[in-house]
């Protein structure tokens, strides 16, 4: 299908919009007005830029507050038309959205809404113009969409049909299905965008917390999928107001849209995922020389070296990890998932327009693919001939079964993309997102997970106040996490970050609890089923820490409730 | 009164909340639990640690979902408050916060709710602790002051009383008056936060937008007096969830607080501001040497030097502008006010915590009073006796009339400061705010008037997207806007801003206009009662620019409608 985007969806002066929406692979946009009464060249200049760019200019929007009105005012509002009707004749575009009345001064009267839209529609003719009449969801009298499509018929105008607008009609609660109840020709544009379930006005939710399709909370698939049925024959195409997006890289947002429709579309024909990770491969770490003895004492053994980069393979139980001695710090850098069909996983992330990044190898080593997290991590996709390079004399046993989760830091005004990409490009689901208190500011997390469980990705908004939280870390899992923490303050104090006995104080009144958990700086979760977590934190080494966790009885979370004493702790540096 | 805080109400460790709140001048603290849990220090450390900072710890909170709930329930709550007992008893403090139970479990019965707050009453009098109960305006039945004070009053123990809170109750929209019924010492506290008016949920809007007394819109004092009319005798105590103040400078967030305590005290004594400022005296621009021939030809004399200083004074009708050849770019460095009480104007702004400027003059010099606004820039209040520093050898006339804004720049996360700043420093009463797109993002801003109007500020967020926008300006009055605007185009090309023509083809679909105000680059707007309003701008210099507006029939605004124009403009670097 068509894809489409409004200007005010990104950033940037409306040259800077085209350019960047042109680059991200869209057929069409939608001119918002604002944007182009801030421009410097004229209308016929911008159709010509438009158009040496390969794209179309679908819509032109809004016209507000047009029909229903008095005598005086609907004189005033049709000579405001013949205005824009010229203005779009020189842009070269012939739809026009006129969204519902929103004025105090509207006339809660259906008939004269038709009268008044025919009445456009014929001067809308005159210039080969079509109108869209859309239902805001805050419009004053005509606030649902059946409702514009029921004002629509009457003014029974071939230049007037609706434009349907998934925030409009999902912000509601309205069943989208109706839309099979309009004639697909009626439908003159469809606009597309998803929102996170929130409490608030319709109209700040609208204006300020839109995402993309696969961002949000919303089924927007589920919606296009009645358009079709209807059969809508016009594009898809993205219309998003969101504080975040105003301010981000205006390429970047560009191609994250697209990224949310070529999601949507496999969505719509029910194209399976073609390659869920089914567990971690391996975490690469980049060591300055530090991390080899951490790992020691955590357990892990050396069991391999890459022969021909400077990358030794450290196993214990399921759990590898390689130590990478290139870089500048301490720092998580890779991440490889046990993937069924690798090229195809690949492949996927590459129509999802992921960055695939070049690996050279020596022609006797392993393939392996791999491609660029939204926070330039980089994710291989493995079958298990990457072992064979590293030649492994000796699986490791020990107290650790395997990499539990990973937790990656996202940029500042990136989060909705992380989503988005740990949803499309890998295939994980979200497990809801979290606010957690850190001592400088509001730290925004979310959890993905494979279905089962296997892959777990925590990911963690970057920026707290005036500076960056690049802390990442690796969570291994243990089936008995005291018995390590015991041998850890025996043989290695200092290595575990020290928790307040404060903590203690406060979990000691809510839970009746091992009094070892407090001797030894285990912290402790419980759900309402009766799961529990108990972890440990080491301290930082670079950017990055390492947790050890042990799930008891079906516990499905990652202890947020634990993480501000955590946070605050590595603020103050551990002491 | 005595005057206090709660920890969470600032950022950083709780040493560090803890110092600067001592810093700020406040009396006591609440211990918001999570700050303690965090806390490496031991209770009785933090004890000492408080006393050493001259305070005392006022109220322990919060203890959460504890009455009304099923007898297995109550005496796992029952232990988990003994616990708190002991914690209170090592911390030093007797005063516990309960708040209203919000979980499911809980029973709508208020004498089930009364007989445990009396069993808590009963245990926690054992550790002489009183305990204060809250209805959060979320709380699963009980949601209203009155309602706890009900509960508390069936309970019926002398260690049982009631802790209000400003939020709970106007968020809520219950009338305060009703505070009059309780007896004052049962009023065991008294909390208090501000808001801005949101349409939204009341739990996000509580955790996330309070702000402090005269910061929001809510009548905070107007409470404040009903309690004390009821004979309460504790403390003000601030509690504020706000974002922004999360991620702001501690110190700087604990004497805001202060200050708005100060300010509530004043206006709860009916006292009327010293010294409300009568006009501009004047506006100080730094000037890297191309502001002159600027001020020339917007039609500006030169007509004074200052003795001493590199400072020369420039007259335009009422307009007075002074070059100081000192800093490193052009940029607006002071404002002079027209003060009945220059004196009485900073003693005022001293009591308030603003930092009062130590200016050095010549014996024979004027003596001005200045301070800081909360962007660094100076404001000096003024009677007519700094002009005979420059002894400026005429008065002269043109098409300028006076100064009629100054719009400044506030730094990220400290937009709240500022309107209690204007308002309670300067006098100046909020004309409301608004949000304008910027191409990079958008952009808060807020105006502040005296009440007739002379002197008018307006306060923009500095930053935008990734970058700082630090551009200030100051607005000139005329009479004849087209007639200034004809000469400038004649005699000064390049000197104004362009407008886009896509503008003006809005805004003929709109008005009827003048087709002059295209030709010249005029910009405009009308209010609903026909007011009028006609601006235009200067390229930027340095980080200042000039505006020119010409007010018509009443019009109060600034024109916000074309602010979005006039910022991409600027971005685009007027090209």
């Amino acid at each position: 299908m068509r894809k489409s985007i409004a200007t005010v969806s990104v950033s940037g002066t409306l040259t800077e919009k085209l350019e960047a929406i042109a680059a991200a692979g869209f057929d069409g946009v939608e001119i918002f007005e604002n944007d182009l009464l801030a421009c410097p060249l004229p209308p016929e200049e911008i159709r010509a830029r438009v158009a040496d760019l390969g794209l179309t200019i679908d819509l032109y929007q809004p016209f507000r507050d047009f029909e229903a009105v008095p005598e005086p005012v609907l004189a005033r509002n049709l000579r405001r038309a013949e205005h824009k009707f010229r203005l779009m004749e020189r842009l070269g575009t012939d739809l026009l959205l006129v969204c519902s009345n929103v004025s105090p001064g509207a006339i809660g009267d259906d008939e004269l809404a038709a009268e008044h839209l025919r009445l456009l529609g014929e001067r809308a003719a005159e210039h080969g113009i079509r109108i869209a009449y859309e239902a805001l969801a805050w419009g004053r009298h005509v606030n649902e969409y059946l409702h514009a499509w029921r004002v629509v018929r009457m003014a029974g105008h071939p230049n007037v049909g609706t434009c349907l607008d998934s925030f409009h009609i999902l912000s509601r609660g309205s069943d989208p299905i109706g839309i099979e109840a309009i004639p697909g020709e009626k439908i003159f544009f469809l606009q597309l965008a998803d929102a996170p379930l929130l409490a608030m006005d319709v109209l700040q939710w609208s204006r300020h917390y839109r995402c993309f399709p696969g961002q949000g909370t919303f089924d927007v698939a589920g919606l296009v999928r009645h358009a079709l049925n209807a059969g809508y024959p016009g594009p898809l195409s993205l219309e998003v107001f969101n504080d975040h997006f105003r301010q981000a890289d205006t390429k970047r947002t560009a191609r994250d849209g697209m990224r949310s429709l070529i999601a949507l579309e496999g969505e719509l024909v029910g194209a399976a995922h073609p390659s869920v990770p089914s567990g971690f491969a391996f975490a690469e770490l980049a060591d300055t020389g530090a991390l080899g003895g951490v790992l020691s004492a955590l357990g892990f053994a050396r069991t391999g070296r890459h022969p021909t980069k400077p990358v030794e393979l450290w196993e214990q139980g399921g759990a590898r990890l390689l130590l990478n001695a290139t870089g500048a710090e301490s720092a998580l850098i890779a991440i490889g998932l046990d993937s069924p069909d690798p090229a195809g996983a690949v492949k996927h992330a590459e129509t999802l327009l992921s960055p695939v990044l070049p690996r050279e190898r020596a022609p006797e080593e392993a393939r392996l693919d791999a491609i660029a997290a939204p926070d330039g991590t980089q994710i291989f996709f493995c079958d298990d001939s990457w072992l064979s390079d590293f030649a492994p004399d000796a699986r490791a046993g020990g107290e650790i079964t395997g990499i539990d989760h990973v937790a990656l830091t996202q940029p500042w005004h990136y989060f909705d993309e992380a989503e988005l990409f740990y949803r499309s490009v890998l295939g994980l689901r979200p497990q809801g997102g979290l606010e957690l208190p850190d001592p400088y500011g509001l730290l925004r997390s979310k959890a993905m997970s494979a279905p089962d469980g296997a892959v777990r990705m925590v990911v963690n908004i970057a920026q707290v106040g005036a500076g960056d939280i690049a802390w990442q870390h690796v969570a291994l899992a243990c089936d008995d996490i005291l018995a390590v923490a015991r041998r850890l303050h025996a043989e290695h104090p200092g290595l575990l970050l020290p928790i307040p006995g404060n903590y203690y104080d406060d979990l000691e009144a809510r839970h009746e609890v091992d009094p070892e958990l407090r001797r030894l700086g285990v912290l402790y979760d419980r759900d309402e089923d009766g799961g529990e977590f108990l972890h440990l934190y080491t301290v930082t080494m670079g950017r990055v820490f390492f947790e050890l966790v042990q799930r008891i009885g079906g516990y499905d979370g990652y202890g947020a409730a634990n993480a501000p004493i955590r946070l605050a702790v590595q603020h103050s540096g551990g002491d």
